[in-house]
C-alpha cells in the first residue's frame, strides 16, 4: 500500500465542440494539484474528427492535432498517448467533450456499436487489469461504456437520456447523478461524473462533481 | 449600495502562447460561479497577433481569430469587446496569457512604450472613471500599467523581473506577491496576482491567487 505517486490524464484537443472541454480537463487537473497529486496529459498525435467554430458552432475546414491543440490545456507538458505506460501510473482520467465520442472513440456516429481507439483501448484494459481506477467524465463514461461491453459497470451521464440508453445497451448499469456528485463503482474501480452533461449546469457544480471524482480515484488507487 | 449583477472578462484567444491563458481563465470564471456572481467573457473579433503551436512552441503560419478561439473557453456564451457596455457591469477582470502582451496592447514588443488596443483601452478608463473594480492576472497588470500611465497604481506581477521594472517605468509601484495571494490597490479599485508569471507555480496556487483576487474585485464593487 503505498501513496499514489502520478495519474494520467488522456486529451483529445481543446474545446467543447470538438476536443477536450477545457473547464473539465482544468477541474481535473486542478482537483489533482489541489491534493499534491502529480499528473501527466496525454493525448493522441493524430488529427481531430473536425473542427468546430465554437463562436458561431458552425464546422470549419482547417484540420487541427489532437496533441498540439491539447498541449494549450497542458502549457506545452504534454506526450503522445502512444508513450503512456500504465505501470508509471496509479490511475487514469479522462475528462469530457464532444472531441471524446467523436476523436477518441466512434460513439458520437455509432453509438454502442461504435468502437474506442486502439491504443486508448488497449491502455484502458491495461489500467483495469491491474485494477487501478479509472475515471471518465462528462460523455466519456460512453467511450469507458464502449471499451468494456457486457461487464455491468455502474455509469452516469447525469439523468437518463439517449446516452445513457446506449450505455445500457452495452450491458451497464446506467445511474441518474446530480452534476456536483459521482458515481462510484468500487468492485470495477470506475468513477463518473455529468459535468457538461447538463448544459445549464453552473462551472461551481461541474467543479464540485470532479473535484469528487478525483477524490474517489484517489481513494481507489490504495 | 446593491448586490453586483455581472461581471465583465476580457479574453483574446485560447492558449497560453497566443492567447488568453486557459487555466488562469477558468479559474476567474469559476472563483465567479462559485460567488454566485454573474459573468459574460468578451474578445476583440479581429485576429490574433500570431498562433504558436503549444507542443513545439513553435510559430505557426495559421491565422485565428481572437473571438473565435476564446469562444472555446466560454462555451460559445461571449460577445465581441465592442459590445462591453460597461454600464451593465459592476467589475471587470482580465486573466493572463501572453495574447494580453501581444493581441490586447504591445507590451511584448514595445514594453513600456507600447499602448492598449483603443477599443480596451477606452473600456478601462470607463471603468475605472466609475470607480468600478478592475482585476487583472498574471501578464495583464503590465496593460493595466501601459492604459494609466503615471497613476501610481500598487500592482504585482510577482517578483521583481524585466515586466515590474517596466511596470515602474510606466508610474506604478510594483509589490512582490506570492502566487496565491494578490495585491489590492483599494484606492484605485485595482487587484492583480501573479498566476503562471512564476512558471514553476502549482495548478493549486494559481486558483487561490485567482479566487482571492476575485473575491477582493467583488468585495471592491461595493
Amino acid at each position: 500500500m503505498s501513496e499514489p505517486s502520478k495519474i494520467s490524464v488522456v486529451l483529445c484537443g481543446s474545446g467543447f465542440k470538438d476536443g477536450s472541454e477545457i473547464r473539465e480537463s482544468v477541474a481535473a487537473l486542478w482537483a489533482l494539484s489541489s491534493k499534491n497529486i502529480a499528473f501527466q496529459c496525454f493525448a493522441p498525435d493524430a488529427p481531430q474528427a473536425d473542427v468546430i467554430n465554437c463562436y458561431t458552432q458552425k464546422t470549419d475546414p482547417q484540420t487541427r492535432n489532437m496533441l498540439i491543440e491539447a498541449a494549450r490545456i497542458a502549457r506545452g507538458d504534454i506526450k503522445p498517448l502512444n508513450q503512456l505506460n500504465h505501470d508509471e501510473f496509479q490511475g487514469i482520467v479522462i475528462p469530457g467533450g464532444f472531441g471524446v465520442a467523436k476523436n477518441l472513440c466512434s460513439f458520437a456516429k455509432e453509438g454502442s456499436k461504435g468502437s474506442v481507439r486502439p491504443d486508448l483501448q488497449k491502455i484502458l484494459e491495461e489500467f483495469h487489469y491491474q485494477k487501478k481506477p479509472i475515471g471518465a467524465i462528462c460523455i466519456a463514461p460512453a467511450l469507458i461504456a464502449l471499451a468494456f461491453k457486457n461487464k455491468n459497470f455502474r455509469l452516469t451521464v447525469g439523468k437518463t437520456c439517449e446516452v445513457s440508453q446506449e450505455i445500457e445497451r452495452l450491458g451497464h448499469k446506467h445511474k441518474e447523478c446530480a452534476t456536483e456528485s459521482c458515481i462510484v463503482d468500487a468492485q470495477n474501480k470506475i468513477v463518473t461524473t455529468p459535468a457538461y452533461m447538463d448544459d445549464n449546469a453552473s462551472l461551481a457544480q461541474v467543479f464540485q462533481g470532479i473535484e469528487k471524482l478525483v477524490a474517489e480515484v484517489i481513494n481507489l488507487t490504495f
